[in-house]
């Protein structure tokens, strides 16, 4: 008998209370599923409801950033569970994320920030949460959003 | 018996014609397909067959952008056709957008600029048409061009 | 009888030596494969084991920008060999580079500077190695570093 946690236990655990999927304002949607793979759209970081905004190296610190990408994983994953009928255990692996961090052009701990989101995804799925990732500087996100993360996961 | 137009029909109603797929200068393609996925590479922006340069927030406005990504998407569905015998029914679904849009650090709209091809891409597929997307502001983009974006469609 | 030579063959003419795969510092992994599909994270230029640092069109010229991303497509190709258990003839094909150019608002030659890894990538596997790419500029890489490039193969 297997003692390991589910996801939504960890999330249980973690106090984290997944909110209800973005509605999207054009043709695209918040995820798109091909076979096992589903796509997840850039999700950009938003704080009680409104966009969290703010650039890395400019008038945000690593911390914030961190919480930022944190709050965006939480997202995702709320996303991710309406795309399996709210079933996150269907989830086999989180294949990848792509974090972009809003920086000034002499910022470089893009990856710190992603670790926000990055450590979420171990705590709450373990071993299936271990991801490929990339996490760069961009000039600027849509709104003014401090991170945006798009996701690629395997599911059945 | 449905009426539902097929995407060519689509096409042909916008007044749209696809150009030919573009020749790559180096090692790599303008798409990559492995079993029903295909991988289409960054596209960037062009205007009667010259890079349509420039940066949004500096010499551009979000309505040019959108045109250019307009533009954009243009070109990536002659790709896709390229990479289907021309025959643009076997698309099941456009999975996937990244939009890379050439702006300065302090314009945020890269989202709306993103919907000039998102909103096509409804347009000629429909339903099929309902994307994955994540959108944001490079630094700037090969060639000096406006926009560049990438796709990932799903075929038979 | 066949007298193309494999991929380790062409590594060794070319004098390459791949490195261990890297160790990552979060949840994140160096890769993550499901199914047929390698999803590699995104590698930034190293030289001599240290970070390779430096901004296109600020402090590093076309050249050695390509010098950089030839090197981050050897250390790309040590992550797939040892996603392979060291067999790079199980690579199917190279389906996506994704390349992140540290820049300034004003490089235009990304492309160029890809070009380095997108070649290497031709010289070992021959067709196999011709890829679907995007290739862009960012405000800033992690850690400094000047390039950084993340893939997709697909293998059995």
């Amino acid at each position: 008998m297997s003692t390991t946690p589910t996801a939504s236990q960890r999330l249980a655990e973690l106090g984290i209370q997944l909110p209800p999927v973005a509605v999207p304002a054009a043709a695209d949607v918040a995820f798109a599923r091909r076979g096992d793979l589903v796509f997840l759209s850039g999700h950009i970081a938003k704080r009680e409801g409104e966009v969290w905004k703010g650039q890395l190296g400019l008038d945000m610190q690593t911390e914030e950033g961190q919480a930022a990408a944190r709050a965006v994983a939480i997202d995702l994953l709320g996303t991710l569970a309406a795309a399996l009928d709210g079933d996150l255990e269907r989830v086999r692996r989180i294949v990848k994320l792509t974090s972009l961090v809003n920086s000034t052009p002499t910022y470089t701990d893009h990856h710190l920030v992603t670790n926000g989101a990055s450590n979420l995804m171990g705590q709450v799925f373990g071993e299936r949460g271990a991801h490929a990732r990339a996490a760069f500087g961009v000039a600027q996100l849509p709104l003014g959003a401090c991170v945006e993360i798009e996701m690629v996961a395997e599911v059945r």
